[in-house]
């Protein structure tokens, strides 16, 4: 038995939820290394929800896995043959293994891992859910001491590294969980500042009301990785100038679009195609008018930015054009000649 | 004559489309400059969109007009007396006169102009709105060169801004507008590639088919100044990591929220509350790994962060656990030993 190896395929696309029958169970001859490859028995493997979206044939940011491909997924093993001379035997690695007892893989394609710390640590908090809601924190959600912050999913590898970074950054941090067993974990292993089971809610406005008394004053950053009712109860409590990184929407894996709500579509499209979103208000940006003054305006006495008005004479008529100009009925910018 | 004044106050909430009986005209004596204050003869008034918003007696980014209180708005004109030593009579300025023949304000708040343009370009290409699309397209449409950018109310003060920036920087500009007249001008006046008369199209997907023709390679930049059909539309067309500035939702503002539709309210969250909101997937940011691990993985070795891992053994059990997973089921990070 040790030259041969298990893995599991992709069987069928999932209805839904993932069941048994979705996935095949492939016993096989070990492979050999080719040149530049390396034998990796896998101690290890890292399950994960992005996953469920690989086993869907459909256009995202990743390429689906096909039907009787091996599953996607990380794993941590030991070189057990090597033709890289870069990896000894025994060495310990880390790499996209798939769902397997072995790999074969390119020595380029995997990172050695020192042995002072357990070797599924390179899955979890110091591996890509780990990096993933650093990196994220740190790029979009721009943690800032006083203000508050909300995750769910709070105790996975990816909400409980969100919500110990923002705490040592001197945030308010609060957990969103499902149980009070997870809650309390996220307070006191996480040290949350407070934690809500939304399982205990039915409605989002419940749980919005909840989330309210954990966060009086709002919410400066949600962390985005489950979407549905948290998102829909969330929404209300947000800060003025209040980030939000989308990095998953699990609770909207499994379901179809309900087309009559097109939040779901844009909130998927923000993830898939890493979407920049921005509300902008122009008075919070005067500071650099005379910039725009300097830049712009020789341009138009120039004739190189051209402009058109809709000239309205009198006061009186400024009622009527207000109301066309709401229905589009100008051209230009409209200005009322006193 | 001569020394009385006009103004236009809000009579009372418009309900849906402002109608004459929602607005008042007051006539009263002018009144004199306080100390530091300045009184305006008003030559040209502007007439924007976000003045409907201000007509709502509801929580926004600026304070609603309150009834009997002059409409808001910003004017030209010249300084007829001054109360502060900066201005002189026949002084022209800009500032925030309301809808009136005069105002007396703050010299602090008024603006100087030079004659060498026509007075009514501060209120438009050289004012609030063209301010508007130079600063929101920099700060948050970042135009690339050969990309495209799709811009609607194309031949308004803002979106002819908008689209002769991004078409300086080398963008490939799609107009929608209204008409055919409109779209003759934003290709003849304002120099777009392509404009789509968005009257034609009964529905979003119409519109949609024909943006897509228009935009070949997609939509790398929606400058987002009407919402509703055209946002529907233009969803599906944008490419990954494209730009979404949100400076209007002009075709929501005189529409009560449709309840099964939450995109209306998150959008009109977006602006109001100037939130930036930013879709993340994990392969963009390997490069940021190194310094990750420098920084996070001593504290993990020394206990500084704490994590979590929910151990399955056995690679027989991925399945039934990856299903687990996505409902919920799990505390911490999920990681099968084999």
């Amino acid at each position: 038995m040790k030259n041969r190896m298990t893995r599991i395929a992709l069987a069928r696309r999932p209805q839904g939820a993932p069941v048994a029958e979705d996935f095949a169970f492939d016993h096989m001859d070990l492979p050999d290394p080719a040149p530049g490859e390396v034998l990796v028995e896998v101690s290890h493997l890292s399950l994960d929800p992005y996953m469920r979206g690989r086993m869907n044939d459909v256009k995202s940011y990743a390429p689906s896995v096909g039907i009787g491909e091996t599953m996607t997924g990380e794993g941590v093993g030991r070189v057990v043959a090597t033709n890289d001379p870069r990896f000894s035997v025994g060495d310990l690695v880390v790499g996209v293994t798939g769902w397997a007892t072995h790999a074969c893989l390119s020595g380029s394609a995997l990172r050695k891992l020192d042995d002072s710390l357990p070797p599924s640590t390179a899955l979890g908090v110091l591996g890509m859910p780990g990096f993933t809601a650093w990196a994220s924190l740190n790029a979009y959600g721009r943690p800032k001491a006083g203000q508050t912050l909300v995750v769910a999913a709070a105790t996975g590898p990816v909400g409980s590294m969100v919500g110990q970074l923002a705490k040592a950054a001197g945030m308010r941090t609060v957990a969103i969980a499902g149980g009070a067993e997870k809650c309390r974990i996220a307070t006191e292993t996480f040290g949350f500042d407070a934690a809500i089971d939304h399982r205990a809610f039915d409605t989002a406005s419940a749980l919005h009301t909840a989330i309210a008394e954990a966060a009086p004053d709002g919410i400066d950053i949600y962390f985005e990785n489950v979407a549905g009712m948290v998102l829909e109860a969330v929404i209300p409590l947000l800060n003025t100038f209040a980030r939000i990184p989308v990095i998953g929407t699990i609770a909207w894996y499994n379901e179809l679009e309900d087309s009559a709500d097109r939040l779901p579509m844009l909130w998927r499209s923000v993830l898939v195609k890493r979407l920049s979103i921005n509300g902008f208000i122009v008075y919070d940006h005067w500071d650099k008018f005379d910039t725009f003054l300097a830049e712009v305006g020789p341009k138009v006495a120039a004739g190189e930015i051209a402009y058109l008005e809709d000239v309205v004479q009198g006061i009186d008529k400024m009622p009527a054009a207000f109301a066309a100009l709401l229905e589009g009925g100008n051209t230009g910018k409209l200005v009322v000649e006193l």
